[in-house]
This record gives structure tokens, C-alpha cells and sequence, in this order.
């Protein structure tokens, strides 16, 4: 009995497993940074070949009602760590970033966060998935062409412009602290989150990310975005082959959705 | 210096303002429930008449850089406690909700309720939201109708009945516990959350949720919808002129949005 207890695994000790879709950055990607920025390692079903989509199917299937612990999956990614299973892109991270030393363990600073995480989330990844889906999530591209250059026109006109200015005054705010920082003077997961956004984005709309970052007007942001980038953890994940290509998922480039 | 000590409000005991835009429920709602069911008193700036408009944009000016302690506001609702502000509908649920006794304070419960939560959100509030404005949040529903309906065809038709059938999955699993709420046998904020998405998509989509309601393949839904409206606290403050009627905000009812 005793040697049984000694044997367990307790349950901040077990092995972090992201479940998410293969080949491609998407949302997973805002968790692998974490991961990646602490050094911590993690199993990435993403990677596991043949069995990285029926890892995701057999979750969030439609018979799928969770176990005593954990509510059923609506859609990936999704975190397993023990006996926690938590879907929910914002979620995932609340729950990880104080285990990761990327968010006060204590406090309300995690709220700050939060915070900060949702409104970048809601732009820089469910707003730029609208741009091309704006009539139906289950239909495709090409079938909601018209309404795509409607609304790609107006998040890249009015929406990210009053973002990125949002974001700025964050920067130039006095919670932000000292350094490149969105809080506290000390890197965050928000700051990782932010990096990922901006990096999809420029990679769907180049050509407005371009003018952005040449305005002069986000400069705190943008230089936030290159401290990210040259994070030793951060850079040596952007140049392995961990790092996903774009392709199929949120940040997409058509480049009719930039035309004037 | 004692007695200016003794005087101090402590954080907690500071009195909770609510932040949003004067009548119609909208996001503001989510978080009226918490207060109203747990009998907390808390002041509601969208009923101070003149007052209240200028206070929301006050918060979420262009020039607002927020104060030592917190990021500026993008948008309301936002959440005053003592020195704390907070945004972002979720956000302010998550920080609330343990201390309303509405989600446990201690272990993981409260990831368990904020991924149902977010994904309530999702649904019942964002993209319903997107059902009349799917091309550009800045321009008048009557300049994007036939998009509208494009949107709102395939909110109701598909993704509707999808997240309706998930919540009932989650209502069915281990982890929901007895009765009729959605996790761990009690009643907590994600139940409020809940009936306020069904009560506003029911005035949006009478037609389409009377058909969900008659399916019967939702039965628990709609039990739990009904639970949480005969709260003596609920049914109390849904009588009372404290409730604003639907209008011009996420929950609207245009009736071409409907058609077959």
C-alpha cells in the first residue's frame, strides 16, 4: 500500500499532452509557446502522425460525455494533464501560465491577463478566422468570397487599426511597468499570446501589417513583438521543425482580401 | 494613523460598480445575474440616467491608459472593486463567481466552469451577435441584411443544434453531477450564464428555438433554462424594473432572419 502510494504520480508532476489538430499553427500554437518559452516539455498529439486526428475526433466526438472530473470537449485544443481535461484556448492558458512561471501564482495580476489575453484572442484569432468565414464556419472559402472582401475590409480598415492602438495604450499604460511589457514589467503568457497573433496576422495580411508597423503608431508593439521573437527558448522553436507551417486554419493569406 | 487604518475599506468589503451601456440587457446581463442570485448589492452605472453613457465611454476613451494597477478598458462591461478594473465578460465572471459563492474557490472546478462558460459565450452571445452584423460590427444591420441572412441561416440550422446537443452532453456526463445544473450537483454562475444566453437567443430566434424546445432532444437544457427562472432571486429581479427589455444590442429580433 505504501510502496503503491510512493509509486503514483502526483498530479502536478504528470505529463502535460496538448490535443490538437496536425499540420498547422492554429490555436494549439498560443500553448506550444508556453510550453516552449518555459522550457517545459509536453507531448504534442499534433506530431503523432497517423494518430494525430483520431486523438481529436475520439475527444470531441459527438458521443463523448467527459468522465466524473471533466465536462465533454466542444472543439480542440484541449490540455490533458492528469486527471484535468480543459478545452477552451483562454482557458487552457489561465490554467498553465502560473504553472509555467508566466502569471502571478497569486493575486489579482492572472485577472489583468486574462484580460489582456481575451481582447487578443478575440482579434487577432477569432476576428481574422471571420475574415474568411464570415457567412458559415462549415462552408468554404471560395463560397463566401463576396462576403470574405467585405469583412477582411473592414477588420483591416477599422478593427485592427483600433486594436492595435488599444494595444499600444496598454503599453503606454502604468501597470504595463517597465520594459517591453504588456504587465508588470516581467514577460507573461500575454505577451506570448500577442506574439502569435501579430505573427499570424502578418502572415494573412502582409501588406496591412506592413503599413501598420511602418505608421509608427504601434512602435511598443511591434517592439514587443521582436523581444518575443528573440527569446532564446522562442527563437530556437521558431527555427525547428515543431513549428508548423500556415496553411488551412485560422491565419490564412488570400491576397484578394487585401486588394484596395 | 490607527484610526485611519481602522476606517480603510478592506478590498474585499469594497462595493462592487458594474461599468455598461444603459438599456438593454447585453453582456452587462451575465454578470447582474451573479449579483442578483447571490443577493450581493452592487451599483449599476446603466441606471444612471444621463450618467451612464458618459461613464462607458469615459472608460473606453481613446486617451485612457488606465491607472497603475490596471490595463485601460477596451470595452464595456467592465467591473470596479476597490482598485481593481477589470473587462471582458469572462474575465469579470471568473473573478466574481468564487467570491459570490457561484464557483468553487479552491482546486479546478473553476477551469471546469470557465471552459463551459467561454463556450456558452461562443455561442449564445458572440455569435448570435454575429447573426446581424456578420460583415462589419460599425455599419447599421440594415446595410449587411442579405449577409445577415446568410449568417443566420447557418447559426440556427447548424451551429445552433451543435452546441445545443454539447451542452446537453455535458448535462448527461459524470462530472454535471445530480439535478439539473451543469456541474458538480450545484448551482453555479455557469447555470446563470446559461439561461441568460437561452432567455436573449429565445427572443432573438423564437420560431427556431421553439422547434429545439419541442425536439425534445435538448430536455435538459431547457429543464435547467426553467431551474434557474424559478430562483426565487432570479424570478424576483426578472420581475422587476431592474430587467431592461431586449433592443439594439446582441439579442435582436428581425424576423427575415427566420425565414425559411
Amino acid at each position: 500500500m505504501a510502496e503503491a502510494e510512493t509509486k503514483r504520480v502526483k498530479p502536478e508532476d504528470a505529463p502535460y499532452e496538448l490535443i490538437y489538430w496536425p499540420k498547422m499553427p492554429g490555436r494549439g500554437e498560443f500553448i506550444r509557446l508556453l510550453f516552449e518559452e518555459a522550457g517545459v516539455s509536453y507531448m504534442d498529439t499534433a506530431k503523432q502522425e497517423s494518430e494525430a486526428v483520431p486523438r481529436v475526433l475520439d475527444l470531441v466526438g459527438a458521443d463523448s460525455k467527459g468522465d466524473k472530473n471533466n465536462a465533454p470537449v466542444f472543439a480542440c485544443p484541449a490540455l490533458v494533464h492528469g486527471d484535468v481535461t480543459l478545452s477552451q484556448t483562454p482557458n487552457i492558458l489561465l490554467y498553465l501560465a502560473p504553472r509555467l512561471g508566466l502569471a502571478p501564482a497569486e493575486g489579482n495580476g492572472v485577472y489583468q491577463l486574462n484580460q489582456i489575453v481575451l481582447t487578443i484572442l478575440d482579434f487577432l484569432s477569432n476576428e481574422v478566422h471571420e475574415t474568411h468565414h464570415p457567412v458559415a464556419v462549415s462552408a468554404y472559402y471560395d463560397d463566401q468570397k463576396p462576403e470574405a472582401k467585405k469583412r477582411a475590409k473592414s477588420f483591416t480598415g477599422e478593427r485592427l487599426p483600433k486594436f492595435l492602438a488599444y494595444l499600444q495604450r496598454v503599453l503606454d499604460g502604468e501597470a504595463s511597468g517597465d520594459g517591453p511589457w504588456l504587465h508588470g514589467g516581467k514577460l507573461t503568457y500575454a505577451d506570448l499570446v500577442l506574439f502569435q497573433g501579430i505573427h499570424g496576422t502578418e502572415y494573412a495580411f502582409p501588406k496591412t501589417m506592413k503599413k501598420m508597423r511602418e505608421s509608427g503608431k504601434y512602435d511598443g508593439v511591434f517592439k514587443l513583438f521582436e523581444a518575443v521573437k528573440e527569446r532564446p527558448n522562442i527563437s530556437a522553436y521558431l527555427a525547428s521543425d515543431r513549428r508548423a507551417a500556415y496553411s488551412e486554419g485560422i491565419w490564412r493569406h488570400y491576397p484578394e482580401l487585401e486588394e484596395e
